[in-house]
């Protein structure tokens, strides 16, 4: 019996190391990327490298892990796009983070073709996903999500299953990272205040882990910030921007406000503004530093 | 040899619970309540009723854990207050959440007077005083800390020793309460958010716990704001406002801008302002939702 | 000889005064409107009625008065658009309040077509478009912007040039209506303020507009917020949300942080989503009484 | 017939010019500052010295113009104040922009004493008080206020009574300087965000005083901020903090919450932290320019 043919589509640092596991499942992976040599790169391993991503989704399974709606929607709608080249009754499965309205117009957008459409996206930095410990907020049609589900048990460890409308997992996945840049700015402003009062940086991050502060996030940020090392950048600051903006847009719409996606917008362009757009997203801490008048976080 | 002797001053739910540990540990300890009452209520279970601060601290230790600073400086500067009764080299050991600026001004008058101040405000609630599972962040002297330490082992099970100025122990637990706002503030935005497209906010708050924050204060708070039972109020949002003025006050001595406290006290004022004062702090989450036209938080 | 040929597409309040002005100016009109019974509803007082805005921009003047970006580019770039009818070397007038990025693609596509496009936003209401004494910010190439100058000095009072790119002009104007949300804040602040200490919000309009503030602005909204007669709408609250939504966008482009827009912001979203949605722009003062708990904006 | 005597405590630049004025009138001024030299000074041109506030008040109406609540309740309530000297019946007019809590302190402690306390904070620079054409916004019991209106007649050209508790009129001054900081951060985000746009600071603010923001707090502060002029300070920075801090703090007491004021505080604590601590309050603009990473607001 032959392997099960799976596209995948983008191959930054999540999605190479997320089509590697796949590969080594056994899947048969055809892989697309638009600069064309990762691709062969990746061949070497395993894999065979498709032309276009409709090529790379003929096999009727296809994940997309892109850098922005753009790029996706381009992927999908654009010349040799995923919707040319998706079987009826096929299935693209969406693991970018990007934005509600994107994730609309995409699931449109298959539905005319008969084709499915699903959410994935994902939980965790390329070295979980290099480890298959991903987390997946998945959602879509049930029938689908059923089928790609023993291929997403290959890339993390964890499945959540929000609702039946795709860009629902989209805004979980935005909510996500909105309150990651909440724990940011949290942090940021207390570790101001308390460094300007003679109290170590690392021992107030001490004090808050031990305590009830006790996860990932404020270990893996805090230490970040404390250490003042932003370079380089596990996650491109612009990159920050962009999910605030698509959080920011999602609320609008949503008629919500959500004055902390606020404050932490204007560090963001103000990071941009005054020269830390090449950091970490967590680099907006120094712009609270820089406006207490203090020294910017540095180990 | 006879017990230590102990004076305990303020039987809240925590003075309680705190004076109770020191007297199953073995120490002689001497209780004062402004009410009466509760003072007499405790004296039947161990310890001896003080007829004022003075007298409960003229054993050379007192604790303090009172509601806020005007009556920790009435009970310190008043008639019969601490700083009349406490022996020359005698140490008073304030545990509760109070302001820099009275922190300082306790600590001025104690200086003159040749008694020692040190401060130790707690992590934790009522259910973990009990279990003597508090956490104390200290400061002050290093000999009358060190003289203090073994008996704040028996009320806890971790001690922070931030620096020598008392008031830095008070900043840091500001700055404590204030991280837990912001988690409040955090969740109650998204929840709100992705509950108007549809999802559960038990099932958010599940994926959030299950990946990146999975710290007590996420689920402590997160269940808190999801079942939307905010009474009785485990801490009282009224209290909550006080910290919150107590961090902007400080903030502004340290000159130290924090919008992410601006957004809580506004939060804090409109939630007195339409009704929940009689709450627990986390029903400010109750403003969010009203602000974005949706029900209530409710189970 | 023969009357110069204007077109003018967008028949609302607006755009009906400013055409109407242009017929008694002399001009030969035509005029295009997307519900066509307002056009031939006009043609009755004089100018002619066009079928497409291609049409109405073949004389080589043509106007534009319409609600949005979208209803704009569909009206230059769709099918019979200006971009389609009007000459080589002609002129496209945008009147409209529209973003900059759309300015940006029109400046763009009729550059292709070796056409003009200049901007000129108007500050005024119906009343001032119908006594011809609106302002005009402007912004284009010098030759075009002196060709139209006559046009627009029959149509209002004074004419400002800020630059020659066409966008400039656009975000000027989108400035000035952020302005006088500032304005509508901070007075709704300042009243609910004063009217829980039991001073009359008309009284404190009356000293303010007699002292440092003697400006329209103040006057306008002040005693529209004092009155809480916010319907019909003036200027109707989504249209408010539009422009800030595009002064936003522009300010991340331009990496900007507008924190007075981000409150604003919010304000319109609880606006909307509270129930104001069919209310004057200012209404959003009656978000500012119900968070500080008093009753709305009533004369 | 001897002229009337009129106590006048706090010869800074304001109360100078009002003192003198009061001589002019044909009044019997005594004057009372605590750096004597300049009670000296003032006495060359007429007026007599008191040694005390108390002398000063010993007339039965006593001037105040302080720098804040603490001086002026030192000034009324400490060895020598006015509360001692002022007879029964007497009346003290309190000019200086003081807070509400403090205001009600004071009313308090005459009233306890069968002594008048009305206030009647001032609008306008030491220009308009040489010029004696202040404004008056008074508050109190009408009998004493109907006493004293022929006195700040000849200081002042309008006088406003908003109600018989004097911190009304205090609460209303602390109002006027806020909208004015909104004024100043409203100019210097739009100023920002056009100016990186390429349009001229000076352009925009004429633009915007021509059409609807014609009143003196645009021109005054726009040309200030664009111009870049902060020092010497009209009114220097830290004292804009305090009015913005006794505005925050009445706010807190009536449970409003005044978003704009939030924003305008962190200005000022990042001003200050910044090293603006000795210019004008305007100076805040700076730090709307920094925080896009533009030049600093110069000619």
């Amino acid at each position: 019996m032959s392997a099960q043919k799976i596209g995948f589509v983008g191959l930054g640092a999540m999605g190479t190391a997320m089509a590697r596991n796949l590969v080594n499942a056994g899947y048969d992976v055809s892989v697309y990327n638009r600069t064309r040599s990762r691709a062969d790169e990746f061949a070497k391993e395993g894999g065979t490298v498709a032309g276009t991503p409709a090529a790379a989704a003929s096999g009727g399974i296809v994940f997309t892990m892109l850098a922005d709606d753009r790029a996706l929607e381009s992927a999908v709608l654009g010349d040799g796009g995923i919707a040319m080249g998706l079987p009826r009754g096929g299935i693209h499965v969406s693991v970018s983070t990007i934005g509600v309205a994107c994730s609309k117009r995409l699931a449109a957008a298959h539905a005319e073709r008969g084709q499915h459409y699903v959410t994935a996206p994902v939980f965790g930095r390329p070295v979980a996903a290099a480890a298959a410990k991903l987390f997946f907020v998945t959602a879509g049609a049930a029938e689908p999500l059923e089928r790609v589900r023993p291929i997403l048990e290959r890339l993390g460890h964890q499945i959540f299953v929000v609702g039946e409308a795709p860009e629902q997992a989209n805004l979980v996945k935005l909510s996500g990272n909105f309150l990651i840049t909440c724990v940011i700015e949290g942090l940021a402003e207390v570790f101001t205040l308390v460094g300007k009062a003679g109290i170590e940086h690392a021992q107030m991050l001490e004090i808050l882990t031990n305590t009830l502060f006790g996860a990932p996030v404020y270990n893996t940020y805090g230490n970040l910030i404390v250490s003042g090392k932003f370079t380089p950048p596990g996650f491109a600051l612009p990159l920050g921007l962009k999910d605030n903006r698509l959080l920011l847009e999602a609320a609008d719409t949503l008629e919500v406000p959500l004055p902390f996606a606020n404050v932490v917008r204007d560090r963001f362009l103000t990071a941009l503004a005054t020269g830390h757009g090449g950091e970490d997203w967590a680099a907006f801490a120094q712009v609270v530093a820089a406006q207490a008048g203090t020294e910017p976080f540095a180990g």
